[in-house]
Protein backbone atom coordinates (compact mmCIF):
# COMPACT_ATOMS: atom_id res chain seq x y z
CA UNK A 1 0.00 0.00 0.00
CA UNK A 2 1.08 3.52 -0.74
CA UNK A 3 2.41 5.34 2.25
CA UNK A 4 1.75 9.53 2.10
CA UNK A 5 4.34 11.59 4.53
CA UNK A 6 2.05 14.08 5.18
CA UNK A 7 0.83 17.19 7.39
CA UNK A 8 -3.06 17.65 7.86
CA UNK A 9 -2.53 21.76 7.75
CA UNK A 10 -0.26 21.49 4.16
CA UNK A 11 -1.83 22.58 0.99
CA UNK A 12 0.87 20.53 -0.65
CA UNK A 13 -0.14 17.36 1.42
CA UNK A 14 -3.70 17.99 0.45
CA UNK A 15 -3.32 18.12 -3.31
CA UNK A 16 -2.08 14.23 -2.91
CA UNK A 17 -5.28 13.07 -0.21
CA UNK A 18 -7.32 14.73 -2.93
CA UNK A 19 -6.38 13.09 -6.06
CA UNK A 20 -5.35 9.80 -3.87
CA UNK A 21 -9.57 10.28 -3.00
CA UNK A 22 -11.09 10.54 -6.47
CA UNK A 23 -8.88 7.74 -8.14
CA UNK A 24 -10.00 5.41 -5.43
CA UNK A 25 -6.58 4.40 -4.16
CA UNK A 26 -6.58 3.58 -0.61
CA UNK A 27 -3.20 5.00 1.22
CA UNK A 28 -1.70 4.68 4.32
CA UNK A 29 -1.35 8.36 6.03
CA UNK A 30 1.60 9.40 8.14
CA UNK A 31 1.66 12.82 9.73
CA UNK A 32 4.43 14.71 10.62
CA UNK A 33 4.35 18.19 12.53
CA UNK A 34 6.85 20.59 10.55
CA UNK A 35 6.22 22.85 13.31
CA UNK A 36 8.00 20.15 15.71
CA UNK A 37 10.82 19.67 13.05
CA UNK A 38 9.47 16.03 12.62
CA UNK A 39 10.30 16.42 8.68
CA UNK A 40 14.04 16.77 9.85
CA UNK A 41 14.98 13.62 11.61
CA UNK A 42 17.36 11.53 10.34
CA UNK A 43 15.44 8.27 9.49
CA UNK A 44 12.81 10.93 7.60
CA UNK A 45 16.06 12.60 5.66
CA UNK A 46 16.46 8.86 4.23
CA UNK A 47 13.09 9.34 2.95
CA UNK A 48 13.42 12.35 0.96
CA UNK A 49 16.62 14.78 1.75
CA UNK A 50 15.45 17.70 1.03
CA UNK A 51 13.13 17.34 4.34
CA UNK A 52 9.55 18.29 2.77
CA UNK A 53 6.43 16.94 3.34
CA UNK A 54 4.68 15.21 1.43
CA UNK A 55 6.42 12.38 0.31
CA UNK A 56 4.63 9.38 -1.40
CA UNK A 57 6.43 5.88 -0.28
CA UNK A 58 6.06 3.17 -3.26
CA UNK A 59 5.25 -0.53 -2.31
CA UNK A 60 8.98 -0.94 -2.80
CA UNK A 61 10.09 1.71 -0.61
CA UNK A 62 11.38 4.39 -3.44
CA UNK A 63 10.22 7.86 -2.09
CA UNK A 64 8.78 10.14 -4.22
CA UNK A 65 9.22 14.44 -3.32
CA UNK A 66 7.28 17.29 -4.70
CA UNK A 67 3.56 17.89 -4.31
CA UNK A 68 3.16 18.77 -8.39
CA UNK A 69 5.13 15.59 -9.26
CA UNK A 70 3.22 12.93 -6.99
CA UNK A 71 0.16 14.26 -8.46
CA UNK A 72 2.17 13.71 -12.26
CA UNK A 73 2.72 10.07 -11.04
CA UNK A 74 -0.37 9.20 -9.38
CA UNK A 75 -2.48 10.80 -12.62
CA UNK A 76 -0.31 9.75 -15.13
CA UNK A 77 -2.40 6.96 -17.64
CA UNK A 78 -5.62 8.63 -15.97
CA UNK A 79 -8.13 11.13 -17.24
CA UNK A 80 -6.66 13.58 -14.44
CA UNK A 81 -3.48 14.33 -16.63
CA UNK A 82 -3.77 15.00 -20.25
CA UNK A 83 -2.81 12.47 -22.69
CA UNK A 84 -1.98 14.89 -25.67
CA UNK A 85 1.45 15.91 -25.64
CA UNK A 86 0.34 20.12 -25.90
CA UNK A 87 -2.09 19.55 -22.80
CA UNK A 88 0.24 18.40 -20.81
CA UNK A 89 3.02 20.51 -21.60
CA UNK A 90 -0.04 23.28 -20.49
CA UNK A 91 -0.74 21.40 -17.22
CA UNK A 92 2.64 21.21 -16.75
CA UNK A 93 3.46 24.89 -17.01
CA UNK A 94 0.49 25.86 -14.63
CA UNK A 95 2.28 23.11 -12.36
CA UNK A 96 5.03 25.43 -12.42
CA UNK A 97 3.38 28.72 -12.16
CA UNK A 98 1.93 27.30 -9.04
CA UNK A 99 5.39 26.36 -7.21
CA UNK A 100 7.49 29.42 -8.58
CA UNK A 101 4.98 32.32 -8.58
CA UNK A 102 1.92 31.28 -6.47
CA UNK A 103 2.93 29.06 -3.98
CA UNK A 104 5.55 31.34 -2.42
CA UNK A 105 3.20 34.19 -2.23
CA UNK A 106 -0.10 32.46 -1.27
CA UNK A 107 1.29 29.35 1.20
CA UNK A 108 3.65 31.25 2.72
CA UNK A 109 2.09 34.39 4.12
CA UNK A 110 -0.76 31.75 5.17
CA UNK A 111 2.08 29.81 6.77
CA UNK A 112 3.21 33.03 8.74
CA UNK A 113 0.67 34.14 9.95
CA UNK A 114 -0.96 30.64 11.00
CA UNK A 115 2.09 29.26 11.95
CA UNK A 116 4.41 31.85 13.45
CA UNK A 117 2.14 34.80 14.20
CA UNK A 118 1.33 38.57 13.67
CA UNK A 119 4.00 39.63 16.05
CA UNK A 120 6.30 37.29 14.19
CA UNK A 121 9.52 39.06 12.30
CA UNK A 122 8.98 37.28 9.60
CA UNK A 123 5.55 39.77 9.41
CA UNK A 124 7.86 42.08 7.33
CA UNK A 125 7.88 39.79 4.22
CA UNK A 126 3.95 40.28 3.79
CA UNK A 127 3.76 43.24 1.87
CA UNK A 128 5.63 41.90 -0.80
CA UNK A 129 4.41 38.18 -0.93
CA UNK A 130 1.04 39.79 -0.71
CA UNK A 131 1.67 42.01 -3.81
CA UNK A 132 3.14 39.14 -5.50
CA UNK A 133 0.15 36.77 -4.08
CA UNK A 134 -2.06 39.19 -5.78
CA UNK A 135 -0.46 39.53 -9.38
CA UNK A 136 -0.68 35.54 -9.39
CA UNK A 137 -4.25 35.62 -8.92
CA UNK A 138 -4.00 37.97 -11.16
CA UNK A 139 -3.10 35.79 -14.17
CA UNK A 140 -5.30 33.04 -12.68
CA UNK A 141 -8.76 35.37 -12.97
CA UNK A 142 -7.24 36.08 -16.63
CA UNK A 143 -7.12 32.72 -17.57
CA UNK A 144 -10.72 31.66 -16.25
CA UNK A 145 -12.66 34.75 -17.51
CA UNK A 146 -12.41 32.83 -20.65
CA UNK A 147 -11.41 28.61 -19.24
CA UNK A 148 -13.84 26.63 -17.16
CA UNK A 149 -10.76 24.73 -15.89
CA UNK A 150 -6.77 25.33 -16.35
CA UNK A 151 -6.71 23.01 -19.30
CA UNK A 152 -7.97 21.15 -21.96
CA UNK A 153 -11.34 22.12 -21.41
CA UNK A 154 -11.74 19.77 -18.22
CA UNK A 155 -10.84 19.47 -14.41
CA UNK A 156 -7.01 18.37 -14.24
CA UNK A 157 -3.82 18.13 -11.93
CA UNK A 158 -3.42 21.52 -12.36
CA UNK A 159 -6.41 22.43 -11.17
CA UNK A 160 -5.59 20.82 -8.08
CA UNK A 161 -2.33 22.03 -7.64
CA UNK A 162 -4.11 25.48 -7.78
CA UNK A 163 -7.07 24.96 -5.98
CA UNK A 164 -5.35 23.75 -2.77
CA UNK A 165 -3.55 27.11 -1.46
CA UNK A 166 -6.40 29.48 -3.35
CA UNK A 167 -9.02 28.40 -1.84
CA UNK A 168 -7.45 29.07 1.28
CA UNK A 169 -6.18 32.91 0.46
CA UNK A 170 -8.51 34.45 3.16
CA UNK A 171 -5.91 32.65 5.63
CA UNK A 172 -3.03 34.79 3.80
CA UNK A 173 -4.55 38.00 4.32
CA UNK A 174 -5.85 37.71 0.48
CA UNK A 175 -9.28 38.69 -0.11
CA UNK A 176 -10.76 36.70 -3.41
CA UNK A 177 -13.50 39.47 -4.15
CA UNK A 178 -11.96 40.90 -6.65
CA UNK A 179 -11.59 37.92 -8.40
CA UNK A 180 -15.25 36.66 -9.71
CA UNK A 181 -14.30 33.99 -12.58
CA UNK A 182 -11.67 32.43 -9.19
CA UNK A 183 -14.67 32.44 -6.87
CA UNK A 184 -16.70 30.26 -9.85
CA UNK A 185 -13.89 28.19 -10.65
CA UNK A 186 -13.20 27.46 -6.92
CA UNK A 187 -16.62 25.89 -6.71
CA UNK A 188 -16.67 24.33 -9.90
CA UNK A 189 -13.12 22.19 -8.49
CA UNK A 190 -15.62 22.04 -4.81
CA UNK A 191 -18.15 20.03 -6.89
CA UNK A 192 -16.07 17.61 -8.49
CA UNK A 193 -16.75 14.15 -7.97
CA UNK A 194 -15.12 12.87 -5.07
CA UNK A 195 -13.73 15.64 -4.08
CA UNK A 196 -13.01 16.19 -0.20
CA UNK A 197 -11.88 19.09 2.10
CA UNK A 198 -8.77 19.92 2.93
CA UNK A 199 -8.88 19.85 7.15
CA UNK A 200 -11.16 17.53 9.18
CA UNK A 201 -13.55 21.25 10.65
CA UNK A 202 -14.15 22.40 7.37
CA UNK B 1 9.16 27.21 -37.24
CA UNK B 2 9.98 27.37 -33.25
CA UNK B 3 10.24 30.85 -31.79
CA UNK B 4 12.29 31.07 -28.25
CA UNK B 5 11.33 33.98 -26.54
CA UNK B 6 14.53 34.74 -24.43
CA UNK B 7 16.98 36.35 -22.44
CA UNK B 8 20.70 35.70 -23.25
CA UNK B 9 21.72 35.59 -19.41
CA UNK B 10 18.79 34.47 -18.39
CA UNK B 11 19.69 30.71 -16.99
CA UNK B 12 16.10 29.70 -17.59
CA UNK B 13 16.26 30.75 -21.57
CA UNK B 14 19.87 28.75 -21.64
CA UNK B 15 17.86 25.61 -20.34
CA UNK B 16 15.70 25.95 -23.47
CA UNK B 17 18.63 26.65 -25.99
CA UNK B 18 20.68 23.55 -24.21
CA UNK B 19 17.89 21.02 -25.10
CA UNK B 20 17.18 22.38 -28.54
CA UNK B 21 21.01 22.58 -29.73
CA UNK B 22 20.95 19.05 -28.54
CA UNK B 23 17.16 17.90 -30.61
CA UNK B 24 19.13 19.67 -33.50
CA UNK B 25 15.43 21.79 -34.05
CA UNK B 26 15.48 25.05 -35.68
CA UNK B 27 14.35 27.76 -33.73
CA UNK B 28 14.01 31.87 -34.15
CA UNK B 29 15.32 33.43 -31.13
CA UNK B 30 13.95 36.46 -29.92
CA UNK B 31 15.74 38.43 -27.17
CA UNK B 32 13.92 40.54 -24.85
CA UNK B 33 16.04 43.12 -22.12
CA UNK B 34 14.28 41.97 -19.09
CA UNK B 35 16.17 45.09 -17.14
CA UNK B 36 14.27 47.30 -19.63
CA UNK B 37 10.57 45.82 -18.98
CA UNK B 38 10.78 43.81 -22.67
CA UNK B 39 8.87 41.41 -20.96
CA UNK B 40 6.12 43.23 -19.82
CA UNK B 41 4.38 44.95 -22.96
CA UNK B 42 1.08 44.77 -23.73
CA UNK B 43 2.68 42.74 -26.86
CA UNK B 44 4.43 40.07 -25.02
CA UNK B 45 1.70 39.79 -21.96
CA UNK B 46 -0.67 39.07 -24.81
CA UNK B 47 1.65 35.73 -25.13
CA UNK B 48 2.26 34.78 -21.72
CA UNK B 49 0.36 36.62 -19.22
CA UNK B 50 2.85 36.08 -16.44
CA UNK B 51 5.43 38.44 -18.41
CA UNK B 52 8.44 35.85 -18.15
CA UNK B 53 10.93 34.48 -20.57
CA UNK B 54 11.18 32.36 -21.82
CA UNK B 55 7.99 31.45 -23.41
CA UNK B 56 8.30 29.43 -26.57
CA UNK B 57 5.40 30.11 -29.67
CA UNK B 58 4.68 27.34 -31.63
CA UNK B 59 3.88 27.24 -34.85
CA UNK B 60 0.01 27.63 -34.83
CA UNK B 61 0.98 30.67 -32.27
CA UNK B 62 -0.04 28.85 -29.55
CA UNK B 63 2.59 29.87 -26.16
CA UNK B 64 3.82 28.01 -23.87
CA UNK B 65 5.90 29.43 -20.48
CA UNK B 66 7.93 28.16 -17.60
CA UNK B 67 11.15 26.77 -18.90
CA UNK B 68 11.07 23.50 -17.66
CA UNK B 69 7.20 22.93 -18.84
CA UNK B 70 9.40 23.72 -21.83
CA UNK B 71 11.68 21.16 -21.60
CA UNK B 72 8.99 18.36 -21.06
CA UNK B 73 7.12 19.56 -24.23
CA UNK B 74 10.61 19.52 -26.49
CA UNK B 75 11.77 16.15 -24.53
CA UNK B 76 8.33 14.29 -24.83
CA UNK B 77 9.21 11.65 -27.06
CA UNK B 78 13.17 11.53 -27.05
CA UNK B 79 16.03 10.11 -24.82
CA UNK B 80 15.60 13.25 -22.90
CA UNK B 81 12.29 12.42 -21.13
CA UNK B 82 12.30 8.96 -19.81
CA UNK B 83 9.45 6.79 -20.92
CA UNK B 84 9.33 5.45 -17.68
CA UNK B 85 6.45 6.30 -15.24
CA UNK B 86 8.38 6.05 -12.13
CA UNK B 87 11.66 7.50 -13.88
CA UNK B 88 9.98 10.47 -15.15
CA UNK B 89 8.17 11.20 -12.04
CA UNK B 90 11.53 11.15 -10.32
CA UNK B 91 12.65 13.72 -13.24
CA UNK B 92 9.67 15.60 -12.79
CA UNK B 93 10.61 15.69 -8.72
CA UNK B 94 13.88 17.25 -9.59
CA UNK B 95 12.67 19.89 -12.27
CA UNK B 96 9.99 20.83 -9.00
CA UNK B 97 12.87 21.11 -6.41
CA UNK B 98 14.95 23.18 -8.97
CA UNK B 99 12.22 25.95 -9.53
CA UNK B 100 11.24 25.73 -5.91
CA UNK B 101 14.16 24.86 -3.74
CA UNK B 102 17.51 26.20 -5.84
CA UNK B 103 16.36 28.81 -8.64
CA UNK B 104 15.63 31.56 -5.82
CA UNK B 105 18.09 30.83 -3.81
CA UNK B 106 21.26 30.73 -6.74
CA UNK B 107 19.80 32.37 -9.44
CA UNK B 108 17.92 35.03 -7.71
CA UNK B 109 21.08 36.06 -6.20
CA UNK B 110 23.32 35.79 -9.52
CA UNK B 111 20.41 38.04 -10.55
CA UNK B 112 20.95 41.07 -7.86
CA UNK B 113 24.41 40.95 -8.18
CA UNK B 114 24.76 41.21 -11.81
CA UNK B 115 21.88 43.17 -12.72
CA UNK B 116 20.84 45.34 -9.37
CA UNK B 117 24.64 45.54 -7.98
CA UNK B 118 25.97 45.57 -4.39
CA UNK B 119 24.92 48.51 -3.16
CA UNK B 120 21.29 47.73 -3.87
CA UNK B 121 18.71 47.06 -1.22
CA UNK B 122 18.20 43.73 -2.16
CA UNK B 123 21.61 42.96 -1.04
CA UNK B 124 19.90 42.27 2.40
CA UNK B 125 18.37 39.36 0.93
CA UNK B 126 21.65 38.04 0.10
CA UNK B 127 22.26 36.14 3.53
CA UNK B 128 19.16 33.87 3.73
CA UNK B 129 19.15 33.30 -0.08
CA UNK B 130 22.90 31.73 -0.24
CA UNK B 131 21.80 29.93 2.95
CA UNK B 132 19.33 28.25 1.37
CA UNK B 133 21.58 27.92 -1.93
CA UNK B 134 24.12 26.48 -0.34
CA UNK B 135 21.14 23.92 1.49
CA UNK B 136 20.38 23.13 -2.31
CA UNK B 137 23.80 22.73 -3.38
CA UNK B 138 24.15 19.92 -0.39
CA UNK B 139 21.03 18.22 -1.79
CA UNK B 140 22.50 18.03 -4.92
CA UNK B 141 26.06 16.88 -3.79
CA UNK B 142 24.37 14.10 -1.78
CA UNK B 143 22.50 12.37 -4.40
CA UNK B 144 25.22 12.83 -6.99
CA UNK B 145 27.70 10.77 -4.57
CA UNK B 146 25.82 7.80 -5.75
CA UNK B 147 24.46 8.52 -8.89
CA UNK B 148 25.90 10.02 -11.76
CA UNK B 149 23.32 11.70 -13.70
CA UNK B 150 19.92 12.94 -11.91
CA UNK B 151 17.07 9.65 -12.87
CA UNK B 152 17.44 6.54 -14.57
CA UNK B 153 21.20 6.24 -15.25
CA UNK B 154 21.15 9.18 -18.03
CA UNK B 155 21.45 12.48 -18.74
CA UNK B 156 18.05 14.59 -19.01
CA UNK B 157 16.14 17.23 -18.78
CA UNK B 158 17.00 17.20 -15.29
CA UNK B 159 20.37 17.41 -15.50
CA UNK B 160 19.60 20.45 -18.37
CA UNK B 161 17.39 22.20 -15.64
CA UNK B 162 19.90 21.54 -13.05
CA UNK B 163 22.74 22.91 -14.98
CA UNK B 164 21.46 25.98 -16.27
CA UNK B 165 22.08 27.94 -12.91
CA UNK B 166 24.61 25.57 -10.69
CA UNK B 167 27.28 26.02 -13.63
CA UNK B 168 27.32 29.62 -12.84
CA UNK B 169 27.30 29.59 -9.05
CA UNK B 170 30.82 31.47 -9.10
CA UNK B 171 28.49 34.37 -10.53
CA UNK B 172 25.79 34.02 -7.18
CA UNK B 173 28.89 34.57 -4.97
CA UNK B 174 28.60 30.47 -4.23
CA UNK B 175 31.63 28.43 -4.28
CA UNK B 176 31.50 25.13 -5.62
CA UNK B 177 34.61 23.67 -3.79
CA UNK B 178 32.69 21.70 -1.19
CA UNK B 179 30.63 19.95 -3.54
CA UNK B 180 33.32 17.68 -5.47
CA UNK B 181 30.31 14.79 -6.64
CA UNK B 182 28.29 17.73 -8.25
CA UNK B 183 31.61 19.69 -10.17
CA UNK B 184 32.51 15.92 -11.16
CA UNK B 185 28.57 16.16 -12.74
CA UNK B 186 28.82 19.62 -14.23
CA UNK B 187 31.83 17.95 -16.20
CA UNK B 188 29.68 15.46 -17.26
CA UNK B 189 26.96 17.30 -18.50
CA UNK B 190 29.33 19.95 -20.36
CA UNK B 191 30.82 16.76 -21.86
CA UNK B 192 27.50 15.41 -23.62
CA UNK B 193 27.07 15.46 -27.75
CA UNK B 194 25.54 18.93 -28.45
CA UNK B 195 26.09 20.76 -26.10
CA UNK B 196 26.92 24.42 -26.05
CA UNK B 197 27.87 27.57 -24.31
CA UNK B 198 25.28 29.75 -22.51
CA UNK B 199 27.04 33.01 -23.11
CA UNK B 200 28.86 33.96 -26.00
CA UNK B 201 31.98 34.89 -24.21
CA UNK B 202 31.83 31.72 -22.09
Amino acid sequence: MLTLYDYLDSGNGYKCRLLLAQLGIPYERIELDIDKGETRTADFLAKNPNGRVPTLQLDDGTCLAESNAILCYLADGTPYWPAERLVRAQALQWLFFEQYSHEPYVATPRYILRHLGRTHPRMAEMPERLRRGREALGVMEAHLRMHDFFVGGRYSIADIALYAYTHRADEADLDLAPYPALRAWLARVAAQPGHVKMLPGD
